[in-house]
């Protein structure tokens, strides 16, 4: 069976904690490669720099050649739809696909109907699986469990493709989560997944606080904050900072707006772990894209080679 | 010699057997490297995924270093003609290049004047060669000859880069071609290559229903036709393929538009080979730069290390 | 210590001459890779062909990976500063940058802050050192030496990235550096460095005639010329490069302005070294990226396989 990874939760919790094992198995050295020489591909439709970069650098590491596909280029141009593009690139020997792009479950089209996995880098405002599991893998590497953690997701989870994913994922991994935040960028069916609490609360109580961007590409509401305010009133300023709790970390998924989600000079302090989470990007994505390869495996078509011999002594 | 690609039309028919024969063998497994670490570039100064990425998969089965170039990043933004785009590529140490460009023949000026060899991956309304043969290809895998075939080739013969030169090609090759269409959209130079046959009588008698793409892209002439018309009228609509000859086999470029030439569940048909000829494209492609990349090695600069090892089969 | 490669006038002589013996060892078929998967990004806020293509050839024969990373589609146009694009690229496993920016000294904010060495490759109307080593070699090939030597510079000095850099570097060396063209294009700030001479006596004088090009994309002041009054009054004509002395040879960075700077015939003729620089650009960019990488080596890290072996009749 095909191994797409279209969003979280979809994932049982023991293949989330399998791609956690190997995520961190590749952060200590492990090599994995395929006997035979495969190719992925990169479709973004919208932009992006940690997502793209980084599956770029996953598919080196697992010796896989990348064919480059620039929208701006192709026969997208011509109008030729997601579907016939993917199927393309399937005819000519294209082995794995990632793709974002703008539509909400854009993946629903093609899910079914085409051979080779489909790994989303972001729907919409839908999901955006690779983000919520280096999430994850930073919380494991830095708390050793998840069970008994308060996470703190702070934003706009209306329009975040991370927010409920990580959310549900948390919660299924015994996590408690809130949320904080704008009340007004709340609503019902946000508030199904977790709690809502003032944000000084939240941030005194939690073991990990999760800011999330301010998007001022998607925000066209009203009543929308100047940056200052929005910092003044939900950001993580220097005092809240040091409401924090002893040990809890500062989590973005970044790019970040510097003094408007966080204080600028707390984006490299000893509390955040932003860069560490774009270096845990790489090994998720190493990860998914190896669990999706191991499923086109099954008929013996391919041999993979492994190589655990750094791995004695973890 | 040096063994640029440009036109169908200049290739003896034995070069062309001999180039089918190596894509069969790339289909079947061979692989061919050459000793040296070699390097190509693909300038695309028109919209592709296709052809663009199906030489980027030939490039690297063959193990070739591929240097990224586009064309709207590069110094043809600061006025940068063509050949000296080509000499600097050739100076930094590519050596082959693949060029698709809006001009026809644009590789006039560049002939004789480079030292490295160019590949046609399309030239203005002019000739496409890799597509013929990937054409060529597809037929030759379907019916294992040439000599006795009636092809029929339908849509707008005088904007195709691919009709007259498969035209051309084919009829060298012992087979018969005849053109379909809107009869306006013909020429007297058209139809010097083959005969024109009302759609139905084209469609009932052909071994292969070669159907071409409406160009949107390129069409602006008064009296154009509203995509239903055309289907109705000209398109491979689900009544007419019922009248299609028992093995006979459906063709087409891409990308398609549906419902336009050809009814949307036709596309992916038992007749349908269009996204055979996708995966054909490569193996064409990878026997394309073998033979340009050889030429190179005329003065024993190269060699190369051929694989035939899972062909003893064949 | 790591090995940005910012400017030319920082790099003492013996730097200098280190860079130039490596690439030439390059040029003569010296390897150099590392025994670990690297990965290098080419960051190109400005249009390049030469620069980028040349840098991506180099990444390649050193056998590091590339991230492809284009401007255009990624978290730049979300805000993102060059600061947190570079720290995040550093993140994912990126080890050594290359940057184009058009502010003057963009480096600046990053010297100290990032931990992975930064390749200039051409800041505003700043620096450009690896475009004045490709130059230096060149002239070190022809001749032998710096020492007595005279080089006319000609152009507009004040715009040119190199000029300057080239003209301190080469009097250090032990040449003498003239400038010459338009005289209301020059400050005093140019001409610290080194003297104006009129056009016809610098060609006449000089061993290398170096030609600039005529940046119409930064040209805004009046007075401008037409391009043939500009080709008559400082362009090297046929007639100038009829008085040039017997050896002297002609260079120009390129994109060429082909009858501007230089007569059309000129550019290939047998005193040009135009395409010669080209390739030895790439020669260049491999010595400064094995400098760089090789700073980074300091604590064991990474290891080098070196190969000499086609080295010993050098």
């Amino acid at each position: 069976m095909l191994h797409h990874l279209l969003t979280t939760n979809e994932l049982k919790v023991e293949e989330i904690y399998q791609l956690l094992e190997d995520a961190r198995r590749f952060s200590k050295g492990m090599t994995w490669r395929t006997e035979q020489q495969m190719f992925t591909a990169n479709l973004f439709f919208e932009n992006s720099t940690r997502t793209k970069c980084s599956f770029e650098v996953a598919e080196r590491r697992l010796g896989l050649g990348v064919i480059p596909f620039e929208v701006e280029t192709s026969s997208v141009q011509k109008g030729e739809t997601l579907y016939d593009t993917v199927k393309t690139l399937e005819a000519i020997g294209v082995n794995a696909i990632v793709i974002r792009h703008g539509q909400d479950r854009y993946f629903d089209e093609l899910v079914g109907k085409v051979n080779i996995p489909i790994l989303n880098g972001g729907d919409g405002c839908g999901h955006h699986p690779t983000q919520s599991l280096l999430d994850l893998l930073t919380i494991q590497q830095e708390f050793g469990r998840f069970e008994g953690l308060k996470i703190a997701i702070i934003g706009d989870i209306s329009h975040s493709r991370v927010a409920r994913s990580n959310a549900d994922a948390l919660t299924r991994l015994g996590a408690e989560v809130i949320f904080s935040g704008p009340e007004e960028w709340f609503d019902n069916h946000s508030l199904q997944s977790a709690k809502y609490r003032p944000i000084d609360e939240a941030i005194r109580e939690a073991d990990v606080v999760m800011l999330l961007r301010v998007q001022h590409e998607r925000h066209q509401r009203k009543g929308s904050f100047t940056a200052s305010e929005y910092h003044n009133q939900f950001g993580l300023t220097l005092e809240r900072e040091g409401q924090m709790k002893p040990n809890s970390i500062i989590m973005h998924p970044a790019p970040v707006n510097r003094n408007v989600e966080i204080a600028d000079s707390l984006v490299e302090c000893k509390r955040s772990r932003i860069f560490k989470q774009m270096e845990n990007g790489v090994y998720v994505r190493m990860a998914a894209l190896k669990r999706s390869i191991e499923s086109l495996m099954g008929g013996n078509q391919y041999e993979a080679a492994y190589s655990e011999r750094k791995l004695h002594s973890i």
